[in-house]
């Protein structure tokens, strides 16, 4: 971390898809003197529409902390200093109801723009900041008070007798597992950490009101494993229980 | 299987990507008489430009066998009978050597396209086909007999610590895997098995001349795996030596 004030929590962060469900739920959290992220200096909370009216929930929260929280939809690299990104979570994801029977190729361009090469584009953007951040780190190994990506997905494989509808959207979930699994590789020499991490099944748009638990309960996990980051994380994908999932 | 005479093998099989690399080695072997899968009594062998010079050799190989192989590139649907269509081979596919640094979003897109999209595109096109061979089989279970997609991929995990590069590309066969675990679960009811086959690292285009094994080799191994395929290939991984791999 940057100040000599922090005790723990990464710095600098930056999160996509923060005007609603999971994402809104980790800025509330992450703002919130309780969590074991804070305190943190600048939470860069990404919407694509900062000014509409779904982000206004958002806007609200950043009123209320208007040093910490920046809601921004476009390049922060110019709100970046040289002290670089210490965490990026890429949240923003997309996921569309069709199986193998009726999944079009746009569907499946869609949710592999959404779902792959956003997540891509934001490593591969933030990526001088990340590595700026890990240079300037003087600890040894990896955390995401030094530099890390969180990439939220489900489970990439599963157990097939357990689901009662097989989306086809999850394909390119796997494809994000993989994704992490790549950049772990290729980024653990530079000591930035790559992980997936698995919010549970939410109760939000997405995971609609049959899911078994809400955005508290999931973010509070998921904050705690973040929290707890180490190099055991690196390339592998943990749930918000904490358990690491073989795919 | 169809007429009298067939004592193994599948009757009706369609190949992807059949005019050059694994896709030309497996057309030749399945019309070997010494091949586990023959007789055959059509194999319909795709490739974008059945007319051109890429396709020479396949061209020279269906006019020894003119009864069995039928080079196309277009929609078989008016050629396939009532018999429908026992084998389908996801084959083509491409690799591109980039990393997560140097990867443009249209590398991403177009392998995308060819090796996720292409697949899911075949099995929606030969589904009804699928569908009436498992139909007219009298024989319980799955089987490459009765009607079977084998997808040709790579390992879609894999140890990190054996590669020296990793491409961004290998994102895109976690997600073919993730299809066909999908296509499994969905179709498991009809008794058409879904399937994943990789056919080792080996000395085509794609492979370079580094790799450990050749095209006979590979195909060999391939072919046998097919034709031993059960209800316990379905949905997994399996590699040309027949060894389950987990993802
Ligand atoms: N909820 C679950 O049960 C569950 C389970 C497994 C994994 N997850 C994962 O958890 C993450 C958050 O899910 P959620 O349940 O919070 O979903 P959600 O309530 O549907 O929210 C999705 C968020 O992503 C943003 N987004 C979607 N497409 C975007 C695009 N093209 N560009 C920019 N932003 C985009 C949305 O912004 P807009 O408001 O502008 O659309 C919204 O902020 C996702 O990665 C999801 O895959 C959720
Ligand atoms: N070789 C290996 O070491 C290795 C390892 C793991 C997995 N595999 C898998 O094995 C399969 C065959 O690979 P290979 O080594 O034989 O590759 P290859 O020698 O490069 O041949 C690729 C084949 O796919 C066709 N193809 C590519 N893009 C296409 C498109 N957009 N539309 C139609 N056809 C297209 C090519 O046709 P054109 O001639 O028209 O381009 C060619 O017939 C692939 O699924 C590959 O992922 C190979």
């Amino acid at each position: 971390g940057g100040g000599g004030e922090l005790k723990c929590g990464a710095d600098l962060v930056l999160i996509t898809g923060a005007n609603r469900g999971l994402g809104l739920e980790m800025v509330k959290q992450m703002v919130d003197t309780q969590s074991p992220l804070t305190p943190l200096s600048v939470l860069f909370a990404c919407c694509r529409d900062p000014d509409g009216p779904r982000a206004e929930e958002l806007r609200a929260l950043a009123k209320k902390h208007p040093d910490i929280i920046k809601v921004i939809s476009e390049q922060v690299g110019s709100l970046l200093g040289e002290k670089g990104l210490n965490l990026v979570i890429n949240n923003a994801a997309i996921l569309i109801n069709s199986t193998l029977v009726d999944s079009t190729p746009e569907d499946m361009a869609k949710t592999f723009n959404t779902n792959v090469i956003g997540p891509m584009s934001v490593i591969q953007e933030f990526l001088p900041y990340l590595r700026a951040a890990a240079k300037n780190s003087e600890v040894p190994g990896m955390s995401c008070r030094k530099a890390a990506v969180v990439n939220v997905s489900s489970i990439g494989s599963f157990n097939m007798s357990l689901c009662l509808n097989v989306f086809l959207s999850y394909c390119l979930q796997a494809a994000l597992n993989m994704l992490n699994a790549c950049a772990a590789f290729e980024f653990q020499k530079e000591e930035i950490l790559f992980t997936v991490l698995h919010p549970g099944w939410v109760r939000t748009d997405m995971g609609t009101a049959d899911a078994p638990i809400d955005c508290e309960e999931s973010i509070q996990g998921v904050l705690q494993v973040i929290n707890s980051m180490s190099d055991k994380h690196h390339g592998v994908l943990t749930d918000y229980e904490g358990q690491t999932i073989n795919w």
